[in-house]
């Protein structure tokens, strides 16, 4: 499956279950907390009677550098945390990462290029771990 | 304060602990549920040591439209949810929405414009009704 370019992203053929708990490790290995989780298919489900494959939203964050980002910009906040996605693909289960710079990128202050562009390198790390 | 480009906000006189009651209010009348909250300040507390003022991201879905967005778009995810932003500032206390058009906008793809659309006119009526 493609990868967007507003992510940094891979297909494996490994399970979802599988999976999620080797991005969770991946994450913590590169300075990533764990802020939020979300069940999408457990939401529409929910919400919307509507069946789709597993899905997890992790809301990423390292503290040092969301701390000097919102020190640079305080309403950065509406971007934070970074988030990694885990779903059940027709070709394999797919772990797309947000590629900060193109989030930010658009927002004129040097010290953001450079957080963004720590945060990103962590994030392929993290997408290079998973073998 | 000024409200940067890539969000609708706005600053009021009400304490913080007011206004995030009033804010999770406001995003329900809109049709969006609260998918996550982290609590900035306590994080950054916990993880750094470092003390700031209360800061709360709210992880805002309407299921309809985030479903709708995925099924064009399965990476989608990785912007999901839009976050709401409720701070204490010198002035007061700031709110927040992403503007999700600046955020989806490098997407080229034209049922995204519409959704990102309709989220910006409900975040919009979502700050207005603050006061």
């Amino acid at each position: 499956m493609a990868v967007p370019a507003y992510a940094i992203g891979t297909t494996l053929a490994a399970p979802y279950e599988e999976l999620v708990p080797r991005v969770k490790q991946a994450l913590k290995d590169e300075g990533f907390g764990v802020m939020s989780e979300i069940d999408v298919q457990g939401a529409l489900r929910e919400k919307l009677g509507i069946e789709r494959g597993r899905y997890l939203i992790i809301g990423a964050c390292n503290p040092r550098l969301a701390h000097e980002a919102l020190e640079a910009e305080p309403d950065l906040g509406v971007f934070l945390p970074c988030n990694v996605i885990v779903y059940e693909a027709a070709d394999g289960t797919h772990v797309s990462a947000i590629d900060p710079l193109s989030m930010l990128g658009q927002i004129a202050n040097p010290v953001l290029d450079r957080i963004a562009d720590e945060v990103k390198q962590r994030f392929t790390r993290v997408i290079a771990a998973l073998g």
